[in-house]
């Protein structure tokens, strides 16, 4: 738990939270995993972090039972969310929302509800009214291509269910 | 934009608002804004953030359009959350609830819909089935006690409606 020391003093469930996911970078890290973002290089390439950093983050997300190290199709160990980790859904949902109501950014991913194909609206579906879980969830690409040529960018370019591998 | 230039290839709507409020300790300043602390020295004492990261993450807040510095009831500004940063409400509250989820703090502040005086579960009302903003939620003191005696901790173990300033 990386801030453990630095946020002694606060004991309540937010500032709990942000001792594992308050670091920079680590809720970029977890927003790919969503994604189904595997691999070491792939964070890298996508997300442009160090590789010193990333490492750094892998672990600490492990050792706090965010992320679980998994054996890959290839030599390397691959990286996946657990069920603590996917409960953060609506951490990033949230931070979304925000973002395409305050920021207007570049691109604007929409999300459909799996059961019954209506979009998402702030995380809850227009149909259901459930907010649903994250492997219920399809992400359509952006109607604004993002530049970007990372491998990451590219397959997310096509309708992605969250949580499963991203096929890189 | 504090973390514009390293998330500079990132353009999705989460990274944008990870440029705002993903620095280390920014959140905790956030929810302590939602709380109604205003004062430079009471975010210093009740977070334990240093003084000079304090200032700079303030600094980069007001840029950001998230906090308003206003003239306060003694010599020195103070801070409050904009219609843009009381928006952030829904992340600190995810926040909030994965922490009580999955981390088992020792604090377990509670919200009340102020309209219907139902609790609020996943910052839903329970009654009314509706996300209430934060002007129309009040945080109950947890039950367990924060031994903590800085005066924010003490004036946070009344009832307290969000965003109203807090009598410290």
């Amino acid at each position: 738990m990386p801030l453990g020391s630095d946020y002694a003093g606060q004991q309540c469930a937010i500032a709990r939270s942000l001792e594992i996911v308050g670091e920079r970078w680590t809720l970029l890290i977890v927003r790919d995993l969503f994604y189904g973002v595997r691999r070491f290089n792939d964070f890298r390439k996508h997300i442009g972090v160090p590789s010193a950093t990333l490492t750094q983050r892998l672990n600490d997300l492990v050792e706090a039972g965010v992320v679980a190290r998994v054996s890959g199709s290839g030599a390397r160990d691959e990286y996946e969310l657990t069920a603590r980790g996917a409960a953060l859904w609506p951490v990033i949902s949230a931070l979304g929302s925000w973002g395409r109501e305050s920021l207007e950014p570049d691109e604007r991913h929409q999300y459909t509800h799996v059961r019954c194909g209506s979009a998402l609206i702030d995380g809850r579906c227009e149909t259901c009214q459930l907010a649903p879980p994250a492997a219920d969830i399809v992400m359509e690409p952006s109607r604004r291509e993002n530049p970007s040529t990372d491998p990451v960018t590219r397959a997310l370019r096509r309708p992605h269910r969250l949580l499963e591998p991203l096929a890189v």
